[in-house]
């Protein structure tokens, strides 16, 4: 018997996965969690249906989410992630030896423990000294938070279910003011193809641009996600994404990405016409 | 009743898109070809079961198979197409006034037909007074061609069935002999994401490499094709396309564009690593 997970990408658009076996299933106060794993794409986690991380290119995605930010700002010494519970984010931040703390902020312990259980490929640094992983809802836990981080990293699912509040004007206030005056922030920012995405991609852009003085979008390729054309948004205090490149400082580390490069960093702010026009205030 | 088209992006891997209806089908002495009307894509050409041109994003390959070039040389006057019978490229190519002859060869001329009949948005321009079309083997075709063209755009198909000889050494060379000393080459060449893909796109890219003095990759996002994340080759005989771009000299023509624009052309060419280690010679 043949095994197939389908993400209804659209109404209209079905992706398809062969699947060897069905390698977690479980329910949290928030949303189902399953784990598959693929021919082709390895293990792969499904969250309420929708594919969130996979082990063949899981890579672009965490690459892309933080290395941008520490291009711009090699001294970032206190990070702040938002969601992520797979670890994957944390993973690569451990790698910059230059962060001190940094702290994950996940709604669903469920996630985090059956990442821990099943994806060691992104959950294999959340014991690193540095990290703290708080079970707590990001948006009421920014709150209180003033002028502590330099980088804040949203990374969070589509803005339906627990995700709604992460991409709310009030919340992208909070992290605004929690961030340093050398802040960044990144958002996971959806994607301009299908209208579904693009509409929300458009809605958390503006607002964005409404609060922080820097304002850019960056594209990555990520083909098990709808479309394979996403975007991360990059909001800052003061740092440009391309003015106030400084060139690579972490040349080992560079060494071993294996999407993320000094081209790369520039190329991805370069946007098609139909994004930029999507994008226009 | 549901209809849906799936293509079979791997062994592993499927894509499937709702259908209104199947507008026509036929089969000629090289290739099955259908016309779907979809409610995601519009309508969509495919050929031995994979999806060639679709409405919804075919802009996105026509013009970046076309762009970069003249961006490179604004003064590109005899234009060759080989493959592209849906008429794209040769639409793309009429936009520009300085372009004085465009010849397509298609070997197919079931494709054309079923273009000018049922894809009106790409084959709109076949009929343009600097156009002829061959009905030919690309192969035998550019054979006797020497010092004529300024620019080849090799549009084809996979390398399987009558797309395979276009990704020959032979034909790269005799490429070389047919362009002028002005010449650029642009070639369809695959994808890096599914093995399948990214073997031929190693294959094409070292050949090419070869026999033109400067060969670079530039990258394009495209939805509908496995992976999204696609390569164009560009090889010439003496233009760099990123230092010997001039800026765009037909400012009207690129205010038109939905995916193209100066910094797509740069930023395009920054590959991934993952990409550039496939294409280390």
């Amino acid at each position: 018997m043949e095994l197939w997970f389908t993400e209804n990408q659209t109404e209209n658009v079905k992706f398809s996965m062969k699947v060897k076996g069905h390698v977690f299933s479980g329910k949290s106060d928030f949303q189902k969690i399953d784990i598959i794993d693929t021919y082709e794409f390895g293990r792969v986690l499904v969250i309420d249906g929708w594919t969130m991380v996979t082990e063949k290119d899981e890579f672009i995605y965490h690459e892309m989410i933080t290395h941008v930010a520490l291009g711009v700002n090699p001294n970032i010494k206190r990070a702040l992630v938002i969601g992520g519970g797979d670890g994957g984010t944390v993973r690569e931040l451990t790698g910059f030896p230059t962060i001190e703390e940094i702290h994950m902020v996940e709604i669903d312990p469920v996630v985090v423990q059956a990442s821990k259980d099943y994806l060691s490929y992104t959950s294999c640094k959340l014991n690193d000294p540095r990290v703290t992983v708080y079970y707590e809802d990001g948006i009421k836990y920014i709150k209180d938070k003033e002028n502590y981080y330099d980088l804040i990293i949203v990374d969070s699912t589509d803005p339906i279910g627990p995700g709604e509040g992460l991409f709310s004007e009030a919340f992208y206030n909070d992290c605004y003011k929690a961030l340093t005056e050398e802040g960044i922030m990144v958002n996971q920012c959806e994607s301009p193809y299908y209208p579904n995405n693009a509409r929300e991609m458009k809605r958390a852009y503006n607002k964005i641009g409404k609060i922080f003085p820097i304002c850019k979008a960056y594209q990555y390729n990520m083909p098990t996600y709808a479309s394979g054309h996403w975007l991360f948004g990059f909001a800052s205090k003061k740092y440009d994404p391309i003015n106030d490149f400084k060139g690579f400082k972490f040349k080992e580390k560079l060494e071993n990405t294996k999407y993320y490069n000094e081209e790369i960093h520039k190329g991805a702010f370069a946007l098609p016409n139909y994004v930029l026009k999507q994008l226009e205030k």
